[in-house]
């Protein structure tokens, strides 16, 4: 019985213009799968030739657009019951304490299976004699009118197809379903990834190594990427030599390459490094590493797109062009950075200076808003969106924050932590599909080879030589095991794919998005079952306590002393930080905190006297109250910090690491967690007798004495 | 500088099958404008004879694409932007207790005047000579490929033009954008209203009022669009007489009317209600109504559509044709309930028998994807997502709430209030926007005042027949007031827009679109300042405990009472409900919640000896341990509200009210509201001179003395 096909079946007739009513019961479709899914109604009743009666025509019109909208359905509903399969695998792995597979990388495997099954199992409706070409002068326009005996159709552009496509394009209307247009990932997906990665980010270890992340995110990966570029490019000469290559392969498309496969995203390792309390300051190395590469390498990927050369298709050394690219790169960059940054300070303002925390419902929808707005208005001033959200992430966590309500705190934090972990276990398992489901793999060993070989060198000329110069000037030596441990977590994730799905036209394109997935799926697999091996490999002491500076005198890590007992002092900031973070931390703290927020020292104390009546405008009350002395430590940093993990529960389970789930424990056991916290571990991991971690458990180094 | 745009060219240039690079970076664009937006490339550069260089020619289409994409973000953002001043605003108007403008009504205003700008401030860039016609034969195909000088280009349908129209189309891309895809509401907005509708429905009084809440939803629906579409047929008939009709309109068009408007929507009478505290029971009258007959008018007025008879465009009365559209009604509707019942019960089983409680996040996704699975079942099963998410909604409030963890019940409240809040913030903004925006307005004085009159008349003929017939077999009778005040509150708001806008293709539709409109604002400013000064002159009681019984001795209210002195005994339910509703109750209390949750007696004790070991595998071990007794009274009903509301903190601004808001006056104070809070009410109300509750203080009837 088909009731609601006959409903809809005569509104749709006598309304043409609009769409059929049908489609309009399928909700967050758009959402997700965008354009890609309403590109072509099926195809299953239009073999038949022309009939002449209208009825006839418009039933057969209606009949396909039921039949897509069903179709559109059902592989929605299959991306669905594959994310509701993975949160019970996952379940179930966290409840028997695996660790060898992470959520990320077993989402990826339902997604090959399911793929594998829509490619194999169902039968290959193909979708012939449903276009038809229409020969028409030397321009392509946006709408094209088409008068069918009498009635005129309204259809739009999709895009050129390469002639040589023409026949396979739409060959399996299912597969074609469930491969859905790039942009989602760029415009739905990440978007919430990279804000709750800004927004949870463990601040204090974060600042207190910013130089050598932003050395590692921007120098790091600018090396990276040039050094694969220039490897591939051997590597397709080479190929070109075998004759293996079948198609064009420029220079550029190589270093493009190069940026793409550039970003890491080590999701997998540092849920691990979360769950097990792994090294801070490791974690910070390495999240913001990662948080902050997949902002340089959407710049950096468009930067070398506008690097060719103004003369079409050379595809040469163009010192002009080159100097454009990075000027666009820095233009780029610093407006996207200034628009999060402003946003995040407007919506601190906004929430500061309104009594708005008194309705935490209000607050948090324009928190979100707000946040939201940062992305379209970067997007409408041409910056690029993801990286001004990133960056507003980190201002709201810093300021708006502290404005917030108890209620809207954990509220944001939960909105952004659902809309994050769906998101990304959607994207997995979308590569994991994509892998059977993509019509356009290029699949070329030589390349795959050259691009595995090509990122482990580009790799390691990026963490070790950058790790010794960053030596040079940090007090906190970066140690071989920290250094080995980057090496090899640098595995590649959403972003390396999301850059390759945007733009999969050229054979070279689709050679490139072939081996970026195959080198996701390995990292991911390979990086994250190794990852707890790795550690005690490494000597990383695991389970230590994130608010507590490293132990001073304990030999087995070398790491982040070099200053001896005197770290053990209370002003450490200020002696490990360099003096721009100084400097920054001071401006910070005695001027935009207590302009954007409600702490801080009162204005009043800090600006100059004459500002007397802006500082008593812009301080609120509050600060009078509960002033802060200025401390010397970072309290101001912890305090923070505590607030941040404060509405936190377990959220291990967010995978990329970012939340404050240091706390796992804690929730867990009901206890707040004290200074113990590395024996409780211990405790736990052996008690529980997870294979992996007790067979190696002798090689796990604890700190068993407690530091405090 | 726009370096952003020539970073895309080159790529996009490369990569013409794909979607232009630019594009990409609109993040959630697809959610809420779905294909709407995508329409047309602006055509700023197309004015230009046709081009010979092909270098020259993309480049047009790059700066087509990435200015429509441009545009897209600033439309996008003025509806952000609305959005936050709204929030803004209702701050403002909350903090300081204005009362006589709520804030959809808000919205729509901030709507309008932003409309006004848009259709009078942008100059009108008319979008000729951007399409061109191309005659074909006599089928539209729905994949078009034009042959451009060698190259392909892929063309998709989006629908029939009416020859009149092709001219008028596209005559102003900014107002194009902003009047986006009617599919937008049924699939992205309307999903999160009503599930949030379902899941925070305060049970007790919506089953204790059930038999009349049905009788009303489906019987009164019913008659009012009968009534209403019988009305607006005289009417049309008059205009054919007098000659103003300009093109067709059928009695089904007048009877899909009459679908449309029925459906009530008090968001902003039950918001005031919730602030004051309004008698329960009216409360659950109203909002129960709204929430079916919601779901009622999708399905009615897609019956009605199929009921127009199979010979086509008769439009006269066919028996067959007139008990299939019943027949479909009835499919529909049960296929739909059927539908989103079971998918809470299977959320309801997974919750209670895997120990996801632990994990927060994971139930919390697992929640929304179960939720959201439920409308794609439907969907794909031909049934209506929108009703079967309503049931889904109802039960897991019933069930599955109570087999989460509290840190996700709080959370899935939270996600669901916030999308709630902003969709329907969203919506009717869009309404204000779409009376300037919308460019096929038909405004025919005589319809528009025929339609006013009509409905007063079909609420009328809804609300008081229905509460005479409903009073004979009701304990607690309806009183008149209470008719009054229903009649009175009878305005129509999201649902009617959205079922109206569904489809404007025709002449007729146009006309129902644009009268829906002023009906909806009409209502909602009316009806929305005069609710308070209503209730007082029907002297309907305010401040009343939502778990407290009505006063069993107080003269002035004779609602609800009837019989006297015993309705304070404590098992009232059992007095009070209908035989059908113990029955359920029972049921309910014996089998259904101990098998779907962890409360309830042991299945051990309540299913017959010979299901014993199936009763042992159900039942959970907790519910030996916390075994309720099988109280007489609904304390199961009150528990589980008490447990709804405990998380909920001031949550009057959702403006459905279908919060348990009513707690708003203690969270504001901290203090758990006490039996006395109708003096708290009356206190605050005063105190606060509000001028216009206290300016008709003298006629609010308070039930001064504690009937505890």
């Amino acid at each position: 019985m088909e009731p609601d096909g006959d409903a809809a079946r005569l509104g749709l007739g006598r309304a043409a213009q609009t769409l059929p009513p049908r489609l309009l019961l399928l909700p967050l479709l758009p959402l997700l799968l965008g354009r890609g899914l309403r590109v072509v109604a099926a195809a299953s009743s239009s073999g038949a030739a022309a009939e002449d009666s209208s009825a006839m025509e418009e039933l057969a019109t209606e009949k396909e657009a039921e039949e897509s909208h069903r179709q559109d359905s059902v592989s929605l509903l299959t991306f669905i019951l594959l994310l509701t399969l993975t949160i019970l695998t996952i379940w179930l792995f966290k409840h028997r304490r695996v660790r060898f597979l992470h959520e990320t990388g077993l989402a990826m495997i339902y997604g090959l299976i399911v793929g594998v099954i829509l490619r194999y199992g169902t039968p290959a409706t193909s979708g012939h004699d449903k276009s038809l070409s229409c020969t028409q002068e030397d321009r392509a326009f946006s709408t094209l009118l088409v008068n069918v005996s009498g009635k005129f159709f309204e259809y739009t552009l999709k895009g050129e197809i390469s002639p040589g496509k023409i026949n396979s394009v739409e060959q399996n209307d299912m597969l074609r379903k469930v491969t859905f247009d790039p942009e989602v990932f760029f415009n739905i997906l990440l978007p919430p990834i990279i804000f709750h990665a800004g927004y949870s980010l463990k601040k204090r270890h974060f600042f207190r190594n910013l130089g050598s992340i932003l050395a590692y995110a921007f120098l790091g990966t600018a090396v990276s990427c040039f050094i694969i570029g220039n490897l591939m490019y051997g590597v397709v000469k080479l190929m070109k030599i075998v004759g293996q290559l079948s198609d064009k392969f420029y220079y550029t498309d190589c270093l493009f390459f190069g940026a793409i496969i550039s970003a890491t995203d080590p999701v997998t390792v540092l849920a691990i490094f979360n769950e097990l309390h792994a090294d801070v300051d490791l974690y910070a190395l390495l999240f913001g590493e990662s948080v902050l590469n997949d902002a340089v390498a959407i710049v950096l990927s468009s930067s070398i797109v506008a690097y060719q050369p103004a003369g079409l298709n050379t595809h040469a050394f163009d010192a002009a062009a080159f100097f454009k690219s990075v000027g666009i790169f820095l233009g780029i960059f610093s407006g996207s950075f200034t628009m999060g940054a402003v946003t995040g300070v407007v919506t601190a303002l906004v929430t500061k200076f309104t009594k708005l925390h008194c309705f935490p419902l209000l607050e948090t929808a324009l928190f979100f808003l707000m946040s939201w707005s940062t992305f379209l208005l970067a997007e409408a001033c041409g910056f690029t969106g993801v990286v001004a959200v990133l960056f507003c992430g980190i201002t709201q966590a810093h300021y708006t924050y502290n404005n917030l309500s108890v209620e809207s705190r954990s509220r944001t934090k939960q909105l952004f932590e659902v809309l994050h972990f769906l998101a990304e276990n959607f994207i997995f398992s979308y590569m994991g599909l994509a892998l059977f489901t993509f019509q356009k793999h290029v699949f070329s060993p030589v390349f795959i080879i050259g691009a595995f070989v090509a990122i482990f060198l580009g790799r390691a000329a990026h963490v070790y030589p950058l790790s010794f110069f960053l030596n040079l000037g940090r007090r906190h030596k970066i140690g071989w095991n920290f250094q080995h441990m980057m090496m090899f977590s640098g595995l590649r994730g959403a972003m390396a794919f999301a850059l390759a799905i945007r733009d999969t036209a050229s054979y070279a394109r689709q050679m490139m998005f072939t081996t970026t997935l195959l080198i996701v799926f390995f990292t991911v697999w390979i990086v994250g079952g190794g990852t707890t091996p790795m550690l005690s490999w490494l000597n990383i002491r695991v389970g230590v306590d994130p608010d507590q500076d490293p132990p001073p005198n304990n030999d087995s890590f070398q790491v982040l002393q070099g200053d001896g007992p005197d770290s053990a002092g209370g002003n450490r900031t200020k002696q490990e930080s360099a003096w721009l973070f100084r400097l920054w931390y001071s401006f910070d703290h005695n001027y935009l905190k207590p302009i954007l927020t409600h702490s801080g020292p009162p204005l009043t104390t800090t600006l100059p006297a004459w500002c007397g009546l802006l500082a008593r405008c812009l301080t609120s009350p509050q600060v009078y109250d509960n002033q802060e002395p200025l401390r010397e430590e970072d309290s101001d940093f912890i305090l923070t910090e505590g607030d941040l993990t404060l509405t936190y529960g377990d959220s291990t389970v967010t995978a990329n690491g970012s939340s404050g789930s240091h706390t796992a424990s804690t929730s867990l056991e009901g206890s707040r967690r004290t200074k113990s916290s590395s024996e409780e571990v211990l405790e736990r991991d052996l008690g529980m007798g997870d294979q992996k971690v007790s067979s190696r458990g002798t090689r796990l180094v604890f700190p068993l004495e407690d530091n405090a």
